[in-house]
């Protein structure tokens, strides 16, 4: 027997046999994410039920130096969970279930293979709402979203994941479980180790459990489109609407390319105004329309909004979203290379600018589209490597952007983390030193480097 | 010379002579924080001006393994810096000043010895608010608001300090810099570093810059006075008001012997309602007062309040909260044994009906009172020594008290830290495997120790 026969079967002692699967039983989910990166049938794939098991196959594993990598929906954008042939993959998905709501605390308490959605909904039967919310709802799994600090939709309202977390359970590489369960929003006792885990994707501890905030349920939503006439209309426009309604529950600013394309991409693709304009604001807000409305003729009277359309039903206000919702299509539509990544609110308008006549003076003729949830300071910017020559010269436009970025002092991640894929352009956003003292936190916890190896750090 | 007369000297020529007090010039008022506990001279006090002139003292001493307490404005209620008189203390008071306030961004960038209240007005001058907010305002400092992961009264709204930080410059104990410096709010850049140092009290890195949100300034606000039967009745009214004019500005809650204190050191001592009710609860919301006045009527329906004082001038409201700020004056008026402890919300009822009565059951005919941030889980409850029998058992109360937050899953400490004054207590809501972890984190950023030893885990 090899070394990793020896540790597979110190597994199936430990978990039982239907918790280790090898070979050809392992499903092709288990192989890549949602980027489909580099897919490899990892050497086994551990299905535990509970926190023990896992603390028991962390133990096993790292007596062993066998590289574990965790693993919960596979929905990421970063390959952070994809596994290598000589790794074993650590599935979340059968420690599953809502463990309690607390609706005094306002807190709901799941274990981490949960899907977003089946949280959002028992928040939603309890008269709360679990704010987190992104596209792979229905798939991710909050062991992942914590471990990624997603972002999504809401979070200019109600913050990033790590804003959503008050507990977690979380057991290290050598096995030993933390218990860092807690309810309270004040607690200052000691350092608060679970922010070192969220957002760490699966390199310094695996999360097995996590206690969450809910928030109140908000009244009737009012949906808005306006047309500006620059990006520092968008700014103000966006603090004038925080001081007279409240923060707004999404503020998606489309610069022209985007919208045309949005509209033109519309079953009945007509324009709900003018496609003329230099840049539009998707915003939806949970404050009295009167006030609202008030709020945008103060608006239009200094010129921050030239056109605006307030949506009169459910139904009207699902049409404009449809115009945002063009990213959807994109990967149907064209050959689309996105990019995730964040600059100072004030900046993004020039940056967009830059980007795009660097991307045009190198490649000209390319086609490139722009939209952000500017609020949040996260642009998405998305190159058609259609538009580009053959072959796609992605690593080049890649190191175009993230260059642009740095220079700006930006984030060459916004929400979608780093993984392998962004692990080349760190060094962008992130000074040595403080790569030197990242890779300090790694070794303290994980000083085997059994755990996700190779992601974030290399 | 000895050790510490060469590193003085050595001191002296990396920072200049004017940076370096020894013996009677040192204030006193570096000698202990608000408590007073165990005041000492410190063998020296350091009073760099940059951030260059940290790292070399910092340098200096990890060399020399000379122990560094970090001071800022001496405020904190927990020994988080008070020296001993083998220690160097390092104060960030020159540090000072206001970097940059990013208007679009809604960022403001402050040195690390910047008063919470110079903060405060940049940010109202530029049309902002920075929203945390506590008594000591005028004289503590951002550095160690950031360093204790402060609380105050704005938390139930706004959230920690560590709610409002996106960006940190530290010093390691080393003497290396790490600019962590950031004006996003979507940044998944690796790991989170700046979230270690946050809430750590000078024991992992000396924090010397930050970047912090500002937040809108709010509309008028309307403040309502409450009288409720029940602990159940205060928490699904806060729920109540969430839900229909969102997040109150403060929601603090007051047991009747509080009340009763309260009115009673008035300067006119006239009860703005019945001294008879268990509970009473001070709201203030930024919201129309109409939509509060119509949630109030919908709480008086069903029972949830009993009577109520809607304030009708500034005055009114200025009067109200003369009675919650009855704490103010504690001081003055009893021998106040303070204890700053959270719960899970639904259970700080009971806990402060188990609290009296095994403070009563114990010295029969103690005094206590109780009033909490309860929408943040925080509770105060103050004993009066001069209640209990000479000389005040204070070691056998704190015992007592935190004994049964444990039991609870409540936390110690809600936002003062842990510094030395909590440290023996930290078992009670710490795992012993938590508080490993706590000194491996300690170990990987400080190895040698010299960076406020003894505070948090001894």
């Amino acid at each position: 027997m090899n070394d990793l026969q020896q540790t597979l079967e110190q597994l199936r002692l430990a978990l039982g046999d239907g918790a280790v699967v090898t070979g050809a039983d392992i499903s092709r989910r288990h192989y890549s994410d949602w980027t489909g990166h580099a897919p490899a049938c990892p050497a086994a794939l551990l299905l535990p039920r509970t926190t023990e098991q896992v603390a028991s196959a962390l133990r096993i594993c790292s007596n062993a130096q066998q590289p574990v990598v965790p693993q919960g929906g596979m929905t990421g954008l970063a390959g952070g969970a994809v596994p290598r042939e000589t790794d074993i993959a650590l599935s979340l998905e059968r420690l599953r279930g809502i463990e309690e709501i607390d609706p005094a605390a306002a807190t709901i308490s799941v274990w981490a293979g949960t899907t977003l959605q089946e949280i959002q909904q028992a928040a939603l039967d309890a008269g709360f709402i679990f704010p987190l919310d992104l596209g792979a709802r229905g798939s991710c799994q909050i062991g992942g979203n914590i471990a990624t600090n997603a972002g999504g939709n809401a979070v200019i309202r109600y913050g990033m994941t790590r804003d959503l977390v008050l507990g977690l359970e979380v057991v290290l590489a050598d096995g030993r479980v933390l218990n860092l369960l807690n309810k309270m929003i004040k607690n200052n006792c000691g350092y608060d180790l679970k922010q070192c885990f969220i957002g760490s994707e699966g390199t310094l501890g695996v999360i097995t459990r996590a206690v969450l905030k809910l928030a109140p349920q908000p009244g009737e939503t009012t949906t808005l489109l306006c047309a500006l006439p620059d990006y520092a209309s968008a700014v103000s426009l966006l603090r004038r609407v925080q001081r007279s309604v409240g923060t707004p529950q999404a503020y998606e600013l489309m610069w022209q390319d985007f919208f045309r394309l949005g509209v033109s991409w519309l079953e009945n693709p007509t324009a709900p105004m003018s496609l003329d304009h230099p840049l539009y604001v998707l915003l939806e807000c949970a404050s009295p329309r009167e006030l609202l409305e008030q709020t945008l003729e103060e608006a239009f009277a200094v010129g921050e909004v030239v056109d605006a359309v307030l949506a009169s039903s459910q139904t009207q206000a699902r049409a404009l979203w449809k115009i945002r919702e063009a990213t959807g299509e994109f990967p149907l539509r064209m050959k689309p290379l996105n990019f995730d990544i964040s600059l100072p609110i004030g900046q993004i308008g020039d940056f967009a600018e830059r980007c795009r006549q660097r991307l045009e003076q190198r490649w000209p003729g390319n086609h490139s589209v722009y939209f952000g949830h500017i609020g949040d300071s996260n642009l998405h910017l998305t190159v058609d490597s259609a538009s580009l020559p053959e072959p796609a010269p992605i690593l080049e436009v890649e190191e175009l952007v993230y260059s642009a970025v740095g220079e700006l002092g930006g984030s060459v991640s916004a929400e979608h983390g780093i993984g392998l894929l962004k692990r080349d352009f760190l060094h962008h956003s992130v000074s040595l030193e403080a790569r030197q003292a990242m890779q300090q936190l790694k070794d303290c916890f994980d000083p085997k480097g059994i755990l996700n190896p190779g992601k974030i750090l290399g």
